[in-house]
């Protein structure tokens, strides 16, 4: 225990990620998360009504690889008080999914207007948190990424249910076992794998997949495809409940935090926190 | 992936496990969980009215290095059914710690004529899981335990707030860096320390602890503290939250899962789950 505090510790008035935020907020700056505030944890974002709140936070519990929470605000309260003091969630994302009774609307790059007393915010680990540690250890991020339906089914709680989603990359061999080692050290973000070989096995449909080019044949001679629990699992969730607003991040337009990726969240100390 | 069914995966019929649970159940079997199914996930246990549910288990997952969550059931629900399906939170604890109002009462051997269609059962990970790991490791944990008050404060969820409760252990040097190996393997369990050496500096209360003799004077030379977040934590702040009616494992007697305390916690996928 040293003496920062946790305004100190949690990001500066002058960090890259606070610095990142209010460039979205501003309207400086606009387009995916990738690059905007390296190292820092990267959050998916799920905004639904007060009733449902504690049914989705089961959920999440009972899911926690494809849904780790790293967040619950208050009902009305837009400020993540423990993962980035100050900032707004109503506009400090740069694009924003919305969806009403169930139909996606057009993409909005604030939801102020949208915001009312009622609705609980849910932030949600995002496994881009951990893409520049893999880059770091030699596993390639960028390119080479599917997002997929599986199905294995989540655990259900209230009206929330539905397939695990999850994230595919070809990896060599050796990229496979790195990206194993780097990924567990980060539960909060999805962690380990939960698959690695056969996309059959667990029913991933990789001919229809949600994200990246279709895949027809075999995999290339040499690669191995390597599947994580995916952060879209929960939006969809919320989605199949039928939800009467859900608001959540764009793909790839996640919320950019205070904390450090590297650090261990069970080191998350609540006494770090302001 | 492979074709093992839940149950087979989670505990057959003759297990170890299941085995002790049957022979506490029968009142064959008593005194703490130490030694009754090694190898075997312990869990804690919290029961509370369904109406404080909710908060609970925010307050958990906004302090879940001391409270992680590894089931809730649903509303009068006393079969654990993603943890040990066929067993009863009623009868299957070999002793219940009982608090009505605030104050404490005699302790019981099952809770069935307390039990009510709004109860509402946490089973909380305990660090008991990892002590045989630890021991394989050479790191001593069946003496050498106490369980202190700390000033860190816990992060509040509606009624629930207290301070953050320590188990801890005096290692030599080696030990402790093992010991803080061993038990970031383990974040369903509490995961790694929070903190090595003065107890002053996170105000751990070792003269008059929770659990263990009163220690007065210096560490012995050549060991050094350590701290884990304690499972009496969440316990700590149902009692100050006065709730009516809270039933909980009594120290030492948690409840003996299916799940074997090996595998990593995203590993328990949820397609492997009944």
């Amino acid at each position: 225990m040293d003496t920062l505090s946790g305004q100190e510790r949690m990001g500066q008035p002058d960090s890259p990620a606070r610095r990142a935020r209010l460039a979205i907020r501003n309207g400086q700056s606009s387009g995916t998360t990738h690059g905007k505030a390296n190292g820092y944890a990267v959050a998916n974002l799920v905004v639904i009504e007060s009733a449902l709140a504690a049914d989705f936070l089961l959920y999440c519990q009972r899911n926690s690889r494809a849904c780790p929470v790293l967040e619950v605000t208050a009902p009305g309260v837009y400020e993540p008080v423990l993962l980035a003091p100050g900032a707004d969630l109503r506009t400090d994302l740069s694009l924003y999914a919305i969806y009403v009774d169930g139909r996606r609307e057009p993409d909005r790059n604030d939801v102020v207007d949208l915001w009312t007393p009622d609705l609980v915010a849910f932030l949600l680990g995002s496994g881009i948190s951990f893409d520049a540690s893999l880059e770091r250890a030699g596993v390639p991020t960028h390119t080479n990424r599917w997002v997929v339906e599986t199905t294995i089914p989540t655990v259900p709680a209230g009206l929330f249910r539905g397939p695990l989603i999850a994230t595919m990359r070809w990896l060599t061999p050796a990229q496979a076992i790195t990206a194993v080692q780097v990924s567990s050290r980060f539960p909060q973000f999805h962690g380990a794998p939960i698959h690695i070989g056969d996309p059959g096995e667990i029913g991933a449909n990789v001919a229809a997949p949600l994200l990246g080019p279709p895949i027809h044949g075999d995999v290339p001679k040499g690669l191995v495809p390597v599947f994580w629990a995916c952060g879209v699992t929960p939006q969809r969730a919320a989605l199949e409940a039928k939800v009467g607003l859900l608001i959540a991040h764009a793909p790839g337009h996640g919320f950019i935090t205070d904390l450090e990726a590297e650090r261990p969240v069970d080191q998350w100390a609540p006494d770090e926190m302001p």
